[in-house]
């Protein structure tokens, strides 16, 4: 973990600068990490309602005012439109473009969401000794879309999304008592041990992020993930929308876990 | 309080037929009960937006689909046109009407939002022995508008409104301990004691609702009310919504403080 990045602000000024454009996690502990979703303003209440009806794959931690890159509620005076690594243009369900800003695109009817990650409570599960093993192998979190569907809203449908994290049952225990403190991070595990159960038939190979080894007696265990809406967004096929790059979280100036 | 309406079930098909037209305080202890609140398409996104940035006032409990009366996700099989005793009909920020059912009314473009109830948690105060006044005094709750401003959302601002429960001072504790476990139904009180200190002038007049009396030795206890978007809608002057009547809420089939 890098020491340069301690505070949120540190991270989106890296960003800003173009310092920054890998992956956040591991930075800024004690901070929120948001997924960021943006959407034209006719398909807002649609997504917003999707969100509410899905809060635990997608704790809202911020809403903006149309037209507004200024997340003003989490963290008065950062910019949305450069204070990531990068981002992922979408035209028509598709991945168009991953540009380090936003400068040129940003539109006068856009709203933005900022969406809670589980990134934030990896550091209280290495406090607590827990592994991490994404972390430990220097790896992006796996992620694997299940056969639990969300709620659908207007436009927005679509497989739960899941992170994976394999350990010990009595780590698996504890870290589900550590990680409820986190409501806005998605909380406690959804599910842990027989993958199949949710649908996922091959438990090596992620949909998103990478694989990392499960070994002897450990048991995967599954969180709702803030990619999620991604896979609502591709079923969607909006003709125009914007998110961060996978790993490539805002860092809000909310506090963690309390 | 009326043994005829033991389940939420039976106070909505009174309703529907026309039975039960007053409020339902009292009512079908053990399920929440709700605000409602309906307004056109175009203003849903800046509704759930304000019912999101304030979730103390406005707990969500269900928002249908555009157009549809049935609130599927809270209680099936329910109309939210002919289920309630008595609505308010809003024209330009002001009630023009206060029918039984909207069957005249409604329209394809409507979205209806159910908002959780204080009332919901009485029941739970009166089994631990703790009074509830105006149901003592066979009056409606008295809500008062307070110098705390709600933070907007698009169209909708306003103050925050409360309800007010006069107990004494171990009570108050006893009661906030108790409302804690009723997150949807506005969780534990705002504030305790000194109304001046929440922009309330003269407690004995409340801006709904009636007066009750504050016996010698209690304190005045104070919870973000439902009632708080209907002071954002009389303010934001949509042409045309609709809400229950004060005191006439909707019945749901949710379990309370489960």
């Amino acid at each position: 973990m890098s020491q340069a990045f301690q505070t949120a602000g540190d991270v989106r000024m890296a960003c800003r600068v173009g310092e920054l454009t890998g992956p956040t996690t591991g930075y800024a502990a004690g901070y929120e990490q948001a997924n960021l979703v943006i959407v034209p303003k006719e398909f807002a209440f649609d997504f917003l309602l999707f969100c509410h009806r899905n809060s635990r794959a997608c704790p809202l931690l911020d809403v903006t005012d149309i037209g507004d890159p200024e997340p003003k509620r989490s963290t008065a005076g950062a910019d949305l439109r450069t204070d990531l690594p990068k981002y992922r243009v979408w035209r028509d369900g598709r991945v168009s473009d991953e540009p380090t800003n936003l400068r040129e695109l940003w539109r006068d009817d856009l709203v933005s969401f900022l969406i809670g990650c589980s990134f934030t409570f990896e550091h209280a599960l290495l406090a607590e000794g827990i592994p991490v093993r994404h972390l430990e192998q220097g790896r992006n979190v796996p992620m694997f879309n299940t056969g639990l569907e969300c709620q659908a809203a207007g436009r927005f449908a679509g497989p739960l999304v899941v992170s994976m994290r394999p350990m010990l049952p009595m780590q698996a225990l504890a870290a589900s008592k550590i990680c409820e403190r986190f409501p806005r991070s998605h909380g406690g595990p959804i599910h842990v041990g027989d993958s199949s159960a949710i649908g996922i038939h091959d438990i090596t190979k992620p949909d998103y992020g990478d694989p990392v080894d499960i070994r002897p007696g450990e048991l995967p265990v599954f969180w709702a993930c803030g990619v999620t809406p991604q896979a609502a967004l591709m079923r969607a096929k909006l003709p125009f929308a914007i998110t961060h790059a996978p790993g490539h979280m805002f860092l809000t100036d909310l506090r963690s876990g309390t």
